[in-house]
C-alpha cells in the first residue's frame, strides 16, 4: 500500500515511547495489512512503556508496540485465502512455530517457540498493521470496535475463568485489574453463585460491583481468607483465581481454598513464591493450574460467544476513550490504576 | 408421633388416585418424619395416575405417591445425628444399595438396586412423610417452599445441561416440559450463547421465552435442523438435550448436532429408536450421554446454589398452586400440557 | 523428479484394480515426494477394490489408491521448512481444512471438509507418493517399515480405546478385524485388568489371543453377553469398543455394557440400528461415543511410543508380506479374512 | 470374642514400640473382628516409631498402630449386612464424616474431618483388629495376604499415577521409596512409554528397575533435569510423580517437566517450598496437583484389578517378611532404606 502513518514507537531503552510518522509496513504473501480502528493497552505494554527489568531484557527499540485490536483489512497477500478485504478482524498476539510437541498435539497457546505480536515483532498502536492470516479471528459485524479490541485480554480471563467448573460455585478473583474485571463478568456469566473480588482499590472494587461481583473484599481492610471462608459456611471457595502476583495475596489464595478446589493462576509474580505444599496443596488435594494465553481457538469462540450473546457486557469496565496522540495519558492512568481498560483511537 | 392425615393415595390397578385419609408413617432409627409444606406433580406421577404399561408393571397400589417436596423435619430417629427437629429439607428420591460397583465408585445415581421414593416406597402426596436421613437435603432458611419442592426435577435438568461444557455454547432443548423449561433456564444462567427452545406446544414455549431462550421453534410448523443449522452458521448446535422422548424429536436432535457436539439423553422413549449410528454418531465424532436422576449429592448442591444465588428463578415456569385436595385439576393441567410446574400444598 | 513408477491403479467403476506404469507425481510447493518402501491394505481399500455402493458413489477412477504406508522423502517442495530429504515418514490421511470451527478449536479429525488420501486423492499403492508436508509424521529411524506402514490404522484403535479410561478397567473388543486386534493389545497395554474378544471367525480370535486378550468368545458359540456378565461377576464390562458394525453385535455390545460404561464405536453399519435408548443407554447412564480418524497429532504420539517402546507388539497380527506385484493376492486375503494386516512392498 | 492378642504399642511418647499382650477389641454394631494374616510398615509408622515432631503433635500413646493388611473376618456387628464370617479383606484407613461437602460430593478422600486408622484410632499390628464394615475392601481368593496387605500403600501410588493420562507418556517417579517403587509398576502397567526414576539410594533404584522402570537415574550422580531432557528430545517429561519431599528434588521436577504437563504430588515436605511460579507453572501451563489418600473407592477397584490380572507384579518390591515379633528389624530396614516393602505376620 505504501505512503507513511502515525505510530507509537517504544523509540529508546528508557522510560516512555513517541508518537512517530513511520511507513506503512508492507505485507508477505501470507499476511494481511489491517487498518486499526481501536486499539487498547494492556499491563505488558505498561512494562514495556515504564521499561522494566523484563522489559529490558526482552524487546528492541526502536519499535511498534501494542498488542490488541480490532480493525479492517485492506490490502491481502496473494496466498491469503480464508480472509478479504473489508473483513473485521482482531488478532490472537501468539505466533506459534506449528511442529513443536505442544503445537503437534493442539496446545498451541504453549508452544515452546512463542513470539509476541507488539512484543517480539512490530505491533498495533498505529494505524496500520501488518499480519499473517492465520492469527486473524473475524469478528460479528455488529460489535463494538472497543469490545471487539478488548478480545485479547478478556481471552485470558475466560481460559483462565472456564478452565474448570464454574456453574454453582463460588469463585474468587483475586486482583482486580482489566483481566481480573473480565473475570469477575465471565465467572457471573458462567453461573457463579458466589463471586468475590479481592483488590486493595477501592476504584476497581466499585468496577468489579459493575461487573457482577457478589462481595467485594478491600484486603487491606478485611481478612480475605476470613472472610471468604465466612462466605462459604467455613469451607472456603470451590475456584481461585490468581490474578494480583503479589506472593501475599497467592498465599491467601491458596489458603481460602476448599477441599479439592481449583487454584488457577494467570499472574506472573517477580519472584519465586514460598507456598506451604503439605497443607495447601496436598492435603487438601487441590488442583493448581498454569494458565498463558489463549486456547487457540477455543478461547476466541467462547469469548466471542459470550460479548456478542451479551452474556458478558464489558461496557462498566472499557472506562478511557482516547484518540491515540494521547496515549501519555492512558499510560498515566493504568499506572495510577485509576481505570478499567483504556482504549486508544488511530 | 401417630395419628392420622390426609393423603393421596393410588388405591387400585386403574386410572385415577383418592384423597384418604391414612396413618402418618412411624419412623425407623435412621429416618426422620417431615411435616409437608409443598409437593409437586413429576411427570412419573401423571404415569402411575393415568396407569399405564409402565405403571402397571411397576406399581403396587394402594400406596401414597408423590416424591417432590419441601418440608419440616419434626421427628428425628434415635439414630440420626445429622439432622435434627425444626430443619427445613428436600430430598433426594433414589435409595440407593451402597454397596454395588457403581455405588462403590461414587456414581450412586446408576445403583443396580435403585429403589424410587413413591414409586417403591411410600411418597409425600401427603402431610407427613418418613423417610431416611441419608437421603435428605437441607434448604436455606430463605428459599420459597414451592422453589424447594422442584428441586428434584430441577436436579435432572441440571445433571443434563451441566454434563459437559456450556458457556459460550449453542445450546438446543428439545421438549419443552417442565424439566425442559428448567433445562432452559439452566443453559442461559450456564453461559451459553444461544438458547433454542423446541416444542409443538405454544404454551410451553411461551414459558420457555420466560426461563431465557433466545430462540423458539415449534417443530410443527418450522424445520428444527434447518433452523438449528441456519442460526449456527450452518454448522449445528454444540448441545443437544433430549427431553421429549419422541423418536422423530429425538433424530432431529441428531441431525442439528455439530460434530464433536454433545447429545445428553434424559427422555425414555417408549420404543427402540433408530438411529444412523455411521452418519449422526460416527462421522461426526459426537458424544450420547444417557442422563439418569441426579449426581448424588453433587447435583443437589449445584441445585441448591444457582437456585439461592436467583441465577435460575423458576417462578415463571411454577405456573399453578393447589390445595392438596385439588389434585385432580393438577393431573388435568398436566395431562393437557397447560401448565408449567404444578404445586400441591398440604 | 520425473520417470515412471509402478502404481496400483483403480482402473474402471467396477471390481479390481490393475497394476500399471504411470508418471511419478510432480510435487507442489509445500509437498514432499516420498519413496514407499511398505503399504498396507486397509478394509476400506477393501471397499474400493471390491468396488461396493460406498466406493460407487465416492471415488473416481482412474487414480491410484492405498493410504496407509512408510518411506522415505527423496523430494522436498520449496516452502517446505519442517522436513527433508531422507527423512523416514507415514502420513495422517485426512487432509483437513483449517477454518470450520472444528479445526479452529483443534479438532481436526472431524474437520467438516475431510477429504481423504487414496480415496479423494492420488494414493500410496506405488512406489512413489506426494503429499502436503502437514500431514507428514516422521518415524523414529529403528522403526521397522511394516510396523511404521500401519500406525495409521493404529491410531484408529487407539483413538477408540484410549478415549476414555483403561486401566483396571474390563475391555470388550468386538469384532477383531486388524483395528480389532490393534485395540486388544492396546487396551491390553493401557493397563486393561481384562480384555474380552469377541467374533465369529476363529483364526482372528486366535490372533487376539496373541495380542493379549484374556478371553476369547465366538459369538456364534456362546452367548456374548451372559459370557460377559458372567466374567464381570454380573455386573457387565467397563468399556466396550464396537468395531464389528453388525447390528446384533452392536445390540450385545450395548447389552453387556455395566451402568456408567463407555461405548467407543469406530464401525460404520451400512445401515440405521434400532437401540433400546431407553434401558441401554439412559436408566445405565452410559456415554456414546462416535469414533472416526485419529486425533491430529495427539494420537500419533501415542501410536508412535506406544511401538516404539514395545508397550504394543503388532508383530502377531501383521500376518501377510507381499511384493506390491501382488497386490491381487493381498485383497483375497482380506476378503477371506484369512489374515492380520497384509503389507505390500513395492 | 474377648481373650487377649499380641500388638505392637507405641507404649510411651518417645523412641521405640513394644510388643505387649493386649485385650482383643470388642466390636461395635457397624463393626467387624479382623484376623490379621499380614501387616505391612509405612512410612507414617516410621515417623510414629520414631517419634518425630509430626507424631508428637497428633498420636496418642499408649495405643496399637499400624493400618495395612489383609485378614479374615472372625466376628461380625449385629448391623453389618454386607460381609460375613470367613470373609479376606483388607481396608481403607481413612475414616470419613459422609456431612461435609466433600463427602457429599462424592470425595471422600479430602473430608474435612478424617480420621485415620492406626494414627487417630487402634490400629492393625496386632493379631486382631476392629474396623467399621463401612472401610472394608473384600480381597479376592487367590490374592497372596503380602500382596493384599500393601494394598493401601499401592493406592496411594495408584491415585497418583492414574490421575491423568499416562499411556504413550514419559513418567517421572521421583523418589524410590515402597510407594515411588509401586508407582514405577503401575506407570509401565498402565502404557507409559518411558519410566524414569529417580532416587539417590542405589539399592533402591535396583528395585525400581525390577518394577519396570525404563532408566535409572541416581540425582546424586547425574543432573537429573538434563538427564530428563536429553530423554524427551528436550521437551522434558510428561508427568512428574513427586515422592521425595525434598525441595530440591520437586524443584528438579518442575524444571523437567513438559509445557501441558503434570506435576502430581503425593509428598510431604517438611516445610514450605519455594516456586518459580512465573516460569515453572504459568509459563508452562501445567498442571499441578495434590495427591492425598486414594478415592474411595474407586482407587480401591483399580488396585485390586491390576494386582488381581497381574497387569502389575509387587513381588520384587516385597523385600522382606518378618513375624510381628521382630518389627524392631523391619523399622531398622525401613530407617536404613535396605528394603523395598516390610510385611509382619502375627
Amino acid at each position: 500500500m505504501g505512503g507513511t502513518m502515525k505510530a507509537i514507537v517504544k523509540h529508546h531503552r528508557g522510560v516512555g515511547a513517541e508518537l512517530q510518522e513511520v511507513e506503512i509496513p508492507a505485507i508477505k504473501e501470507n499476511e494481511v495489512l489491517i487498518k486499526v480502528k481501536a486499539t487498547s493497552i494492556c499491563g505488558t505494554d505498561v512494562h514495556i512503556y515504564n521499561w522494566d527489568e523484563w522489559s529490558a531484557s526482552r524487546v528492541n527499540p526502536p519499535y511498534v508496540f501494542g498488542h490488541e485490536f480490532a480493525g479492517e483489512i485492506v490490502e491481502v497477500g496473494s496466498k491469503v485465502t480464508t480472509f478479504q478485504e473489508g473483513d473485521y478482524v482482531s488478532a490472537e498476539t501468539h505466533l506459534v512455530c506449528g511442529h513443536c510437541p505442544q503445537c503437534l498435539t493442539g496446545k498451541y497457546h504453549i508452544c515452546e517457540n512463542t513470539q509476541i505480536i507488539g512484543v517480539d515483532t512490530q505491533g498495533c498502536f498505529a494505524e496500520y498493521v501488518a499480519l499473517p492470516a492465520d492469527n486473524l479471528w473475524k469478528n460479528p459485524a455488529d460489535m463494538p470496535t472497543d469490545i471487539a479490541s478488548v478480545q485479547e485480554p478478556m481471552g485470558n480471563a475466560v481460559h483462565t475463568v472456564l478452565n474448570g467448573d464454574v456453574a454453582g460455585k463460588s469463585v474468587a478473583i483475586i486482583g482486580c485489574g482489566p483481566i481480573g474485571l473480565m473475570a469477575v463478568g465471565v465467572a457471573k456469566a458462567a453461573g457463579a453463585s458466589q463471586v468475590l473480588a479481592f483488590d486493595l482499590n477501592e476504584y476497581r472494587l466499585g468496577l468489579a460491583a459493575q461487573m457482577g461481583a457478589t462481595t467485594l473484599i478491600n484486603s487491606a481492610e478485611e481478612d480475605p481468607v476470613e472472610k471468604a471462608k465466612a462466605l462459604t459456611g467455613g469451607h472456603g471457595v470451590d475456584v481461585v483465581c490468581e490474578m494480583s502476583g503479589h506472593p501475599v495475596a497467592m498465599d491467601q489464595g491458596f489458603k481460602m481454598i476448599t477441599n479439592g478446589g481449583r487454584m488457577s493462576i494467570l499472574s506472573l509474580p517477580t519472584k519465586p513464591v514460598t507456598i506451604d505444599v503439605t497443607n495447601d496443596i496436598v492435603f487438601k488435594g487441590i488442583e493448581v493450574q498454569g494458565i498463558t494465553g489463549r486456547k487457540m481457538y477455543e478461547t476466541w469462540q467462547q469469548v466471542s460467544r459470550l460479548l456478542h450473546s451479551k452474556q458478558v457486557d464489558l461496557t462498566p469496565m472499557i472506562t478511557h476513550h482516547l484518540p491515540l496522540e494521547d496515549f501519555e495519558e492512558g499510560f498515566r492512568l493504568m499506572n495510577e490504576g485509576k481505570c478499567g481498560k483504556v482504549v486508544l483511537h488511530p
